[in-house]
C-alpha cells in the first residue's frame, strides 16, 4: 500500500493512493498514519480490505501532500553508507555504520519549501532511502528479525549544511537539524511492495540537471544490517525513521567552486517505486 | 513552581510540589506538563493562582515520579561545556559549542532503573543542568531573547557509553541513545525560581562516593549563549530540552582501570534547587 497524508501542515488527514492511482480518504478508517497504525496489523489489514473492496471515498487530489508519517519518534541517520559517496568525500569506507541523528521537527512534506539557513554557504543535497519502523526492536539477533520490524519505505531528503556539519565543532548533528531539512514522502510504501530494498535506483536533480544517480545495491551496509546494527545501540520503536545514507553526487564531492544550494534552486528526487519529491529552496 | 508528573510509566498525571512540600494534583487543571502547557502563559498563571489559593487537591506521595515533561520534541546536548571536564578528557576547550543529540525515547523518571547496554564495557555517568524550552525560538538576536524562551530547568543524567560514543565510528550519538539513558527530573522548576542558572552546584555520587562536584559557574558557554547559539542552527520549540554539559569527575576522566558502571551500581545526582535523582543500574 501507498500511505500518505494530505492537507495543510499540521492538519493533514490520512490517505491512500490506490492501485489505480486514485487518492482515497482513510480518515473514516484510521486516526492517522503513525507508529500506532504501523504497529497494528489488524488496522493495516482493514485498510487493505477497504482498498480491495473499493469502499474508500475518493479525495480531491488538489491538496498539499504532507510527510507520510505523523508523530515520528526519532530519525536515525547512517553516514557514508555508499561506496561511491565515501570515495567522493575522501573518506575510507567505514568499518561499521556511522550514526547521527535528525530531530523529527525537521520533517516537511515532499513538495514543501526548504530553507537555506541564515549564514549558510554550504547547503547540500542528499537523496536517501528512508526505512520506517513498525515494531519495537531491541538487540535483534538476525537480519530476519530486523526486517520483520520494517513497516515500509519512503524517500528522504537529508539536507545538510556542510560548514555547520564539518567545520563548526566536530559533531555532524549541527549541520543536519536546520528547520525543513528533512523532506519525507510522498508515500510510505509498505514493505510487502518493496521485495528487495537493495535494488532501488535513486536519483536527484538540481535545476533539472542530474546530480545523483545511484542504487541501493551500492550500500555498504544494507537495510537489514543497518536495522540489526542500530538495535544493538538503541531501541527502535514504531514510527521511528532511518535515513540509510546517500550515493555519490553531492555538492561536497564536486570540484571547487562546489555548487551548493541557494534560494531559488529547485531540487527533485526519485527513488524507484517510492514516488517523487520537488522542493524550491528559499532563504530562511 | 515545581512541576512534575507522577504515576506508572506512560500514564503519569501532572502534579505540583507546593511551597510547603506537599504534592498537589494538577490533573483537574491541565492536561499534562508538556510543551503546550509551557507555551501557555495563561494556563501557567492559573496553576500559580491555584497553588496560591490552596485549591489544589493533595496527591498521595506514594506513586512513582516520572519525567517532568511529556512529549519532548528533541534533546539537544552540549559536549565538553565545563573547563574541568574538557581538561580531564584531554580535549581543548571548544571554540564554539559541541552539539549532539539524544532521542526523547531515552528519557525515564529520576528514580527509574537505568540499563547497562548488552556488550557495554564503558557505561559512564554525567550530571547535567537541563534547560526546558517554552517558546519557539529561531535565530535569537540576543541573550535576552534566548532566555525569554527558557521555561525552566531540571536535572538530566546524560548516561553515556564511551566505547560506543568514541571508538565505534566517529559520531557520539551511538553512545548516547541507549534505552533509559536520560533520567530527567524529578521537577521542572520554572525559570522564575532559578534567578541565576550560572550559580548552581551539581553533584553526583556512585555507590555513595562523591564523583562529580561542580558548578554551572564553570560552564564554558553559559545557558544564555547555548540557547542563542543553538537557535542559529535549529529551531527550538516548546517542549525541547537542552542538556548543557557535565563537570569533571566522570569515569572516562579517571586513571585506569576506569570505574565504569555495572549492574547493581547506584548513582545519585543533585543540582541545587532542582531536587535529587537516584538510579539503580541493571543489565539490559
Amino acid at each position: 500500500m501507498k500511505l500518505l497524508r494530505v492537507g495543510p501542515a499540521g492538519a493533514e488527514r490520512p490517505a491512500l493512493l490506490d492501485r489505480g492511482g486514485v487518492l482515497r480518504d482513510l480518515s473514516g478508517l484510521v486516526a492517522d498514519v503513525d507508529g500506532h497504525l504501523l504497529a497494528d496489523g489488524d488496522a493495516l489489514a482493514r485498510v487493505a480490505e477497504a482498498e480491495a473492496g473499493g469502499s474508500l471515498p475518493e479525495l480531491d487530489a488538489g491538496p498539499r501532500v504532507g510527510p507520510p508519517l505523523a508523530r515520528i519518534g526519532k530519525i536515525v541517520c547512517i553516514g557514508l553508507n555508499y561506496h561511491d559517496h565515501a570515495a567522493e568525500t575522501g573518506a575510507q569506507p567505514p568499518s561499521e555504520p556511522v550514526v547521527f541523528m535528525k530531530a523529527p521537527d525537521t520533517v516537511v512534506g515532499p513538495e514543501d519549501t526548504v530553507l537555506v539557513p541564515r549564514g549558510s554557504r554550504k547547503t547540500d543535497w542528499e537523496v536517501e532511502l528512508a526505512v520506517v519502523i513498525g515494531r519495537e526492536l531491541r538487540y535483534a539477533a538476525s537480519h530476519e528479525e530486523a526486517m520483520a520490524a520494517v513497516a515500509g519505505y519512503a524517500i528522504a531528503h537529508d539536507v545538510s549544511e556542510r560548514e555547520f556539519q564539518i567545520e563548526r565543532g566536530g559533531q555532524w548533528d549541527k549541520g543536519k537539524n536546520c528547520e525543513t531539512f528533512n523532506p519525507l514522502g510522498p508515500w510510505l510504501v509498505t514493505a510487502d511492495e518493496v521485495p528487495d530494498p537493495q535494488a532501488l535506483p535513486l536519483k536527484l536533480w538540481v535545476n533539472g540537471e542530474l546530480k545523483q544517480d545511484g542504487s541501493t545495491a551500492d550500500q555498504i551496509f544494507p537495510v537489514a544490517e543497518v536495522v540489526r546494527y542500530l538495535s544493538q545501540f538503541m531501541t527502535l520503536y514504531p514510527g521511528d525513521v532511518i535515513n540509510t545514507g546517500t550515493p555519490a553526487g553531492v555538492a561536497l564531492g564536486q570540484p571547487e567552486p562546489k555548487p551548493y544550494l541557494k534560494a531559488g534552486d529547485v531540487v527533485e528526487l526519485a527513488v524507484e517505486g517510492l514516488g517523487l519529491q520537488r522542493q524550491v529552496f528559499a532563504q530562511a
